[in-house]
């Protein structure tokens, strides 16, 4: 092999996934073997990165929403110089190694968000899209467009099939993120088969009624032809493009090419040998020609580009040091100077007040508290925003061109919010918030579990967060769902019982940058609770002894948010054995050490009684069998309030029976 | 008032939903006052039921999908004579009323599904419109269609917001349900306000492009336009057809209209009045003039309607008694003689053949078993078949006209799904199923929840149901998801550990006609339990004692699923006072009685461990304080299920060791 053809460098990708299947055992050939001559258009001649430095403040943007072909991945970084050594691609899908089976933006340099839950890499693009659209039009100067790159997703049927697809298209679109860029994979096959049966959606016609541009008919097996689509997208000013392009999967297998039997398991040893041979790629499995490695190394552009982009931004910084700082400032993910500190005062004259209000009402004072100092905090509802609450005076729409535009009004769609507040998050440079009704959480369930999964920053605001709710009734009460949400590994829920809880809970969102916060607030107004300087300070351990028992306690009580005061109206009329625990996060209190723990929860009181107005069998594991739990456990119903939680028992009457009882 | 105008029965609609709203201080008045034009050409003109017999076979069905404008419903009902009083409207969401904040199936007659999350009740409507064509292709003869009935369907903005809008129109295009007729309100107003700046969808074109019939630009307070588009969606035979009504949200509030301040909250007294005098409606809140009864009363039509129909239907079974009969069946929901003994004479032999499968495996074989008996069971995969194994012998696409037509291939559209499977149920003569991986029940979690909520009969089948999914990685398996459905009240979820147990969730699942039941399986092989034939009987119990120790256990194993061979393998190891406990379903075994929970859980004991591979919290309820869980509290990973079962701790060894350590 000489000079190497686009095709050969292609295959190059093909038998990376062929192999790596083969060997594991196990996963999906037959969208490398599709997408390979699109990916190799792309990355070889467009996709602006580089490969000695995955974290390079203006690379373009990769997302492959179409998960499950993550080879494809694997082999473009591996092929362009990124450090995955061959070894790990030999590894495919082993325990410990980076080629997961689904890319894992945690695991794999050059993979900027996990896909494989499709649908949701889209919708992540769109976040990052529009990540790119603030941070030009906030940092942007005339000359100096330090702030200039591209998202580029590939998507299957699958995605474009999921609901998710239409809510983040529908935005894109309203939005204009003419820089985003969409490869379907149009292949006719999903894993039930020829998608004829259940996928008969004219594609390009829907994206062009989102307001996209559509380039039809692509031949994506033809470099001239992806070609041409691509400069079309780039010409784009005002539109975000979906390249249609008609694919075979499997291409190239003589056996299985076009058939769902190359979608997700391996091609088996005769069909792997016929199409090397159907190829004509004769080398054996992992071994890549030299010349083949030649055609692919993007490393040394990649360094030439980020040193272009660094002489720009030297000379930016000259003529804009505060722009430049706060830019580097907010990349590097640390908060303004002083931000802390204001908190926390502001926190201390929050205890000092003692206002009584809902505590959607508090999260929205501390958004107009916390929000002047962080312009990186940007986000918004799905048209609940006088509910929910998530307006501030410096609200702006990021529809608009705006510098400091910071508002998302997302329309009635949770589940692409939430994916595109885990785009914003993992793009750098932002900290996310989203807000619907806890109910709708349900929505946007598998995204906050994404949040989690990839530590990636992300403020989701829940409010009406139970009964309290009242006449909208049980479609609108949640009852489950905080148990739920908080059984999400790595995902911090607070509940807060007053506008102090609620301040804090917010900085220590804003403070976690590795992970989801999940802030679900009241209707309903709550009582201000009385605390010490230490007591303040002690909420964000969790949970914490909001008021005590005199010497040690013969009964606790447990309860967070709009139950805390029942917890102390009852404990007043129990005596003084009783402490009463105020428990915001469970989450954020089981990883507090075994010390402060057993301060707040000593094992030798068994006489605990739990108070939430959400499913009981949570609590079990505060108060265990000896105990008792004040909860919900079937659904609610419509009526005010107040009716409500007396038919379900969240009375004092019934907090001191339950606990007389133990 | 002498013959009332067209436009005084319409405003009936909207003083009652006025002036419900503002006596319960509470609700959307804005919805009805805008669609009451549009429904008044509808039930009057157009829909076919019978107020005297709310469940009359052959009647057409209405959903409300923009169920907050549940007003404009309960006066639809009142006024055309169901059993709805007045005094029910003057307590509009009050605590025991039939007129909650949105409407619910199980509360108010002629309420055909409960609404209000957004898009859900249109993917209802999906599922009730596919019921009658099925039942009409199974039924129909020759000049006796016995099954002739249409689906209608409002939805405002915020349903074709949701993603779940663009997978239920997908399907409903692609089956071509031109007995569908979904009115679209086109306000332009969603809570938030104008919907410009976040809905700029093209979506007549966006409905043409999922193969439906459009029909554009109708005045919606013009009762004649409105007749000319049902006309011509009357005409169509091969699509479901989209009528788009240029609406004002709040019409005839002097004030109010158009804005969003009429959305979700009373008008006011004073602009109650100054509406009343706008629309020329002198009457006293809940007054309705006999004149504008006469004209809305459908109770004498209903009654000679469904006259007819018998008519029709006695004809019907003197040709096909035994079709005849079928249906009757059906639509008492009743099983078919002898299906419970077949049932259990398969589970018994398979409790003697022993067959070691993956309970997935064992699903498809239970299907195989009941399906031949079950024509009324019809249902799919969101395009995982062949994983989920869903298909049997007697599967035949139901975008067929074959009159067996019984298999659904959804497509990778999880909550379109869940809802459609909803819908089926509700239309009554189906038991519906739907499949994914257990993870994507996350996609469908709010559709899940409703049909708990509405007592719907649902099978939802959850296949891949934890780490022992293996190289897929942690997006795709399941951790949260188990304790997290069994929290959603009166849904029950089934985790057999071998191929009986699993033909006993199935016979469960199908046995329960007033609730969803989630039937979780694995992808790997699991050894098959011996068991008394006491010990079979008692698996539908939810928990019973598999292997019991000499005299009173001093240690109690519970486990579920592929955990259970783990405990019983530990407990060979532990000697003979151990006894391990199955707890296929926790829901079924909470609700037996004491004695029977005490019999299997004895409170002396209070060495219990419980080994599951979900979050281990959850098993806080069995074990308490003093026992111990094994379980898994982080994310997965990619590797092989060995690989994963030993990295995370589920090994004979360790549950030696933790039962040892109590």
């Amino acid at each position: 092999m000489t000079t190497p053809s686009r095709r050969d460098l292609a295959n190059a990708i093909r038998f990376l996934a062929i192999d790596a299947v083969q060997a594991a055992n196990s996963g999906h050939p037959g969208m490398p073997m599709g997408m390979a001559d699109i990916a190799e258009v792309l990355w070889n001649d467009y996709y602006s990165h580089n490969p000695n430095n995955p974290k390079w403040f203006n690379r373009d943007r990769f997302v492959l929403s179409n998960g499950h072909g993550s080879m494809l991945q694997y082999a473009l970084l591996h092929l362009s110089g990124y450090d995955l050594p061959i070894d790990e691609l030999k590894n495919f899908r082993q325990l410990g190694s980076r080629t997961a089976g689904h890319p894992e933006n945690t695991h794999t340099p050059g993979v900027e968000t996990t896909t494989g839950p499709l649908g949701q890499g889209f919708a992540n693009a769109v976040g990052m899209a529009l990540a790119e659209k603030l941070l030009a039009q906030r940092f942007n100067r005339p000359e100096l467009d330090i702030v200039d790159h591209r998202t580029w997703v590939f998507m299957g049927d699958g995605c474009l099939m999921e609901g998710i697809s239409h809510e983040a298209a529908s935005l894109a679109g309203t939005w204009g993120l003419h820089k985003l860029v969409a490869f379907w994979d149009d292949n006719k096959i999903s894993i039930d088969g020829n998608t004829d049966g259940w996928f008969t959606d004219n594609t390009p016609a829907r994206f062009e009624a989102y307001g996209w541009n559509v380039v039809r008919g692509v031949n994506g097996h033809d470099a001239q032809e992806i070609k041409t689509a691509i400069e079309t997208a780039l010409k784009s000013t005002d539109k975000p493009t979906l390249i249609c392009c008609r694919t075979m999967i499997g291409f190239g297998s003589p056996g299985k090419a076009g058939k769902e039997s190359s979608h997700g398991a391996p091609l088996g040893k005769d069909e792997v040998a016929a199409t090397r041979e159907a190829l004509a790629w004769p080398h054996a499995p992992f071994e890549i020609p030299q010349a083949v490695y030649d055609g692919w190394r993007a490393g040394n552009a990649g360094t030439v580009r980020e040193h272009q982009w660094n002489t720009l931004f030297d000379n930016y910084a000259r003529q804009y040091p505060e722009l430049a700082a706060e830019l580097v400032r907010r990349n590097r993910n640390e908060l303004p100077e002083g931000f802390i500190e204001a908190a926390d005062a502001y926190i201390a004259k929050l205890q000092l007040e003692g206002p009584v209000v809902a505590s959607r009402k508090a999260s929205q004072m501390a958004i107009e508290a916390y929000a002047p100092l962080l312009p990186e905090l940007v986000g918004g509802s799905a048209d609940l925003a006088h509910s929910n609450l998530t307006l501030w005076k410096g609200s702006k729409s990021v529809a608009s061109d705006d510098p400091d535009a910071n508002y998302i009004y997302y329309g009635v769609r949770e589940f692409a919010m939430t994916a595109i507040s885990n785009g914003l998050g993992l793009h750098e440079c932002f900290i996310p918030y989203d807000a619907t009704f806890l109910m709708f959480s349900d929505y946007a369930r598998n995204a906050v579990r994404m949040s989690a999964l990839m530590g990636a920053q992300a403020i989701h605001v829940y409010t009406h967060d139970s009964i309290g709710l009242g006449e909208d009734g049980p479609t609108h009460q949640p009852v489950e769902h905080l148990a739920s949400l908080r059984y999400i590994p790595h995902n911090d829920v607070w509940r807060p019982c007053d506008a102090v809880e609620s301040a804090v809970s917010w900085k220590a969102a804003i403070v976690r940058h590795d992970g989801p916060s999940c802030l679900v607030f009241s209707r309903q107004n709550l009582a201000h609770q009385p605390r010490s300087a230490q007591q303040v300070a002690d909420i964000a351990r969790g949970g914490y002894v909001l008021k005590d028992s005199v010497g040690a306690p013969e009964i606790i009580l447990i309860a967070t948010g709009s139950e805390v005061g029942l917890a102390t109206q009852a404990a007043a009329q129990l005596g003084d054995k009783v402490r009463v625990v105020s428990m915001p996060s469970t989450d954020v209190f089981d990883r507090q050490d075994a010390a402060y723990r057993e301060a707040v929860l000593p094992k030798a009181c068994r006489k605990r009684v739990a108070i939430e107005a959400g499913v009981s069998d949570f609590w079990r594991k505060y108060v265990g069998l000896d105990g008792a739990v004040i909860g919900i456990d079937t659904f609610g119903a419509s009526a005010p309030a107040e009716r409500l939680f007396e038919k379900y028992g969240f009375t004092v009457e019934k907090v001191v029976e339950a606990a007389r009882a133990l």
